[in-house]
């Protein structure tokens, strides 16, 4: 599907996600490889994908993957929890450059830092229904139990910028008290918008139960990846990074920099038809 | 744009919002009308609208209107606040069936309550930034006062089904506060959604605010200009509605039963790509 003239490594990465939460796996990518550029794309226009069925995701997550594909990118990570629990598989069978998603990180991380097997997983309703982590972590180690929870109120809470105080701290215990009756020692924070709200996820389960947030996990194995094809970018000028959405940039703008912890420079808006051409 | 072989007052009345929200005005109209029948189209593939642009919104819009046209309806009522605030002009002059939105209806009961005039609205980021409230309230009377506040929160706690209790009373006394102080004696639910927070939000401000629901008036509207325009249904046969959705039907179901009321019969998924043509 790759095209153009220039060599494999000194394309970029292509990152999507329904709207700004990829931010946080963009972030954790600019810090692990420096050198890449990276091309993101977020669907704002049909923003969230968490509340969507599979099959509406899926359908998304091909038009989202094959406009970045048109912009010459040499790898795709799909950096919502929900598209990469429902449309990974068939997207790695449909194209033919290197797919990675979240999930996967996320499991590997959590299987290995828990210590007496009981793991709990929050994401959104799309993700938690497709049990994708349940399956993932059992096919690894079919010993441990999995506890999912599905906390639909978390993104818009993340979005209106309510991350601390009574009323998250009520909902937050809402959601996740179960958890302390089960008793596990690691949380998969299954969504990227959840690493806003680590604090007051932390505080209603206290210090015993670890919180494992996939975007560092998966920054390590996009590098893996990209030495492992030999498609690493090896010079050593500052890369151009490129911000692309559906829908009008400001509010993207307003919640991007602070997930991505810095300034976003300009933002493109790709109209709709053009995703889905 | 309409075609076919019936004649228009033997023809259904095509109802569309972003989701499950516009069932609150079908139950309406349904009440005011009971010989109509009604092809609602609640475009849950790309639900919500209240946090797009009115760019977005307004192509969403057409494309709406479009598809119910081509289901060989004789009016078209916008049931989403966003959109009636941001595309119902645009709607009007581009389409020559009779276009209906949910705002004017409640400015008018709003306006016809007021003793202070002073008047609140609550709604979606997308209808509040629109000022489209603010706009006809000042024009039909100069000497009112608006005090405009977004919501964004109230459509997740709807959509959760968390009505009532100390959490969601924490939120609506955050976002409502500011009413006591500015003396508001009228407030107009600017969201479809919003009538099902009602108890709560009468619980914050107490027995000197009315709370004006658009669909009721709405339903009013429909049915008074059906009979101006000679195109009401004169039969006493019992109706057949539609329901369509642009995503799986379930979870649209469990929802909107609860909108409306009483139970959904067959709900049909529509292709986006068919709504897009």
């Amino acid at each position: 599907m790759i095209s153009g003239t220039d060599p494999l490594n000194k394309r970029p990465i292509g990152i999507f996600d329904s709207g700004v939460g990829g931010l946080t796996v963009v972030k954790q990518v600019m810090d692990a490889l420096p050198c890449e550029a990276i091309v993101y794309f977020g669907d704002t226009a049909r923003v969230p994908y968490g509340t969507k069925s599979a099959r509406a995701v899926q359908a998304f997550a091909v038009q989202d993957t094959e406009f970045l594909l048109r912009q010459n990118v040499k790898m795709v990570i799909v950096a919502c929890h929900t598209a990469s629990s429902v449309a990974l598989t068939s997207l790695a069978g449909r194209f033919d450059v290197p797919i990675l998603g979240v999930v996967e990180p996320g499991v590997d991380s959590a299987l290995k830092n828990t210590k007496n097997g009981k793991i709990g997983v929050i994401g959104t309703r799309g993700t938690i229904a497709s049990r994708t982590y349940e399956e993932q972590l059992l096919a690894k180690d079919p010993g441990v139990q999995v506890f999912p929870k599905a906390c639909p109120l978390f993104v818009p809470f993340a979005e209106e910028g309510w991350l601390e105080g009574e009323i998250i701290f009520k909902v937050a215990e809402t959601y996740l008290k179960p958890f302390r009756e089960s008793g596990i020692d690691t949380l998969i924070l299954g969504c990227t918008h959840y690493p806003l709200l680590k604090r007051v996820i932390a505080q209603v389960l206290g210090e015993g139960v670890a919180l494992i947030d996939s975007a560092t996990e998966t920054a390590r194995v996009v590098r893996k990846r990209l030495y492992e094809l030999k498609i690493a970018n090896d010079s050593q000028s500052v890369p151009e990074h490129r911000f692309t959405v559906s829908d009008i940039p400001e509010p993207f703008r307003d919640v991007g920099e602070r997930f991505l912890g810095k300034k976003l420079g300009r933002i493109e808006q790709i109209d709709l038809e053009k995703v889905q051409a």
